[in-house]
């Protein structure tokens, strides 16, 4: 390794090396809960685990980064790489050993070994947040990624999971997140019902999700509006610029009965075509947005 | 078949009888393009074929249903295709049939071979649209189905792909659109010069989403609602309850410098946390629901 990053020695070239199959053993649940560390495939995730890695590295707190493997080419074609792995554990490999780490048929030249970046519950609750998704028994990596990216582009200061749900350290779901899973917290294995006491404690308005629900969204978005605005005879169910939980449930399912009862309201998505409802991604986008935007109260700059 | 729609003859129960390979050859292009028809797998999206398909008829149009297939169990777990499946080309078949016919691994009971849906640009314009959602390359049939639905789901009274699309009928796709599929028009194969020619004679605007747009979504949101309140001073760049076609490009590349060419303005969906970008799925929705909401005036019934 020289100062820049870039490793200087020959590439590892061997697919059947035991090193190269334990890399490729974090695919699998069991390696990862073992070891506590799991996969970052392709320029876009390396590099926002990097960032992490050396914003902790600067604030003296631990590295998430444990290996970087990449292919020359991938350097080359990247070459940001070689400041944002200085000072890692980066290896040069070929492209079959890549391959044969990755998850992914093509993993695009570059792999990271990370370790779990996820907190507790409470440190996220201490930090004052405004804006929350809870997902609750979601089964489907990409459903969660996909949420999860939707939150981090909403400026949601926080994902959580309960314990029912997917493994996000799960190859598909770290790839369905493009890079958010290293830029907000993520609580996982959370309880829903502490979840939902200690949100009440700190007057975090609790909302469901629901298809069925008696509120409708653009309902309160048009109060929050003319709140804003500052349109008389205005009052609201439920102000969407207080901070807020979503509670998203399982894609086929929905919410239990049980996590509805535990939300303050129950908040409809409009459907205003013949779709019986959108997806779990998609409608968790359109609720997170309705927060966000009615929290900011004004548009941020475009990006 | 007895007049309740309920077949009454013994099950296909052969495999690999050469009617289940035909319906199984209808998971590739070849095939479907050949015979001009596509597989409707599970609950959700047969329905919604059947009920196009009786709509059609009580119209006095062709339907859309070719055959039915589905086992026994299926029909004793949703009785309404009984009623649904009157008149049609229906047989009970084995769950090793329903199998082998499908692309899925789980069919869910019930699968329908269908006629293509798809209609000309023309026949969509001639309707006076609204609110259109416009395909550039996009390549992954999951994404392109949850667009679709997503249209469907924001009251859009068309989908537009073009040429270099992937194919709506492929499996994948179907399924992605949750039963959507046979709710709104779909053009195929359509030319974007001719489609931004098209809705520019005919007042439509045309919108390009792209993360790097000069107008901001939400600028163009709260203009609308301060238009809807009657607040003064509300000039716009663009007025989102105009008819409006929305361009999305393709998952990686976005939109081509020549088809943000065609559009009027360029349109992002802000992004308040440290993502880069939405995914074209949430992207898309943001978007439409945004129009949507904009050209009803009010909130709609919450479903």
């Amino acid at each position: 390794m020289n100062e820049t990053g870039r490793p200087q020695d020959f590439p590892l070239s061997n697919p059947r090396a035991d090193r190269v199959r334990d890399v490729a053993k974090l695919a699998g649940r069991p390696a990862r809960l073992k070891r506590g560390q799991f996969l970052a495939e392709g320029p876009q995730s390396v590099r926002e685990a990097l960032r992490l890695h050396q914003q902790r590295l600067a604030a003296g707190a631990p590295g998430v980064v444990h290996e970087v493997f990449a292919s020359e080419a991938c350097l080359d074609r990247f070459p940001e790489f070689d400041d944002l792995a200085a000072g890692t554990n980066a290896r040069l490999a070929t492209d079959d050993v890549l391959a044969a780490m990755a998850d992914t048929v093509n993993p695009q030249g570059i792999i990271a070994v990370c370790g779990f970046v996820d907190v507790s519950l409470e440190e996220v609750l201490d930090a004052g947040p405004r804006l929350i998704a809870v997902l609750c028994q979601v089964r489907d990596p990409g459903n969660a990624g996909t949420v999860l990216r939707a939150a981090d582009a909403a400026g949601a200061d926080a994902v959580v999971l309960t314990g029912s749900s997917v493994d996000i350290y799960n190859p598909k779901a770290v790839r369905s997140t493009a890079g958010s899973l290293f830029h907000l917290p993520v609580v996982l294995g959370a309880d829903i019902d502490e979840v939902a006491a200690a949100c009440r404690t700190r007057g975090i308005g609790l909302l469901a999700a629901d298809g069925y629900g008696d509120l409708n969204l653009d309902v309160l978005q048009d109060e929050n509006a003319a709140r804003r605005m500052a349109v008389s005879g205005t009052g609201s169910a439920y102000a969407l610029e207080n901070p807020t939980a979503w509670l998203f449930g399982n894609e086929a399912q929905g919410l239990s009965e049980v996590e509805l009862a535990l939300a303050d309201h129950r908040v409809a998505v409009p459907v205003y075509g013949a779709a019986e409802s959108l997806n779990l991604g998609t409608a968790a986008t359109v609720c997170l947005y309705a927060s966000a935007r009615s929290q900011q109260g004004r548009a941020p700059a475009s990006g």
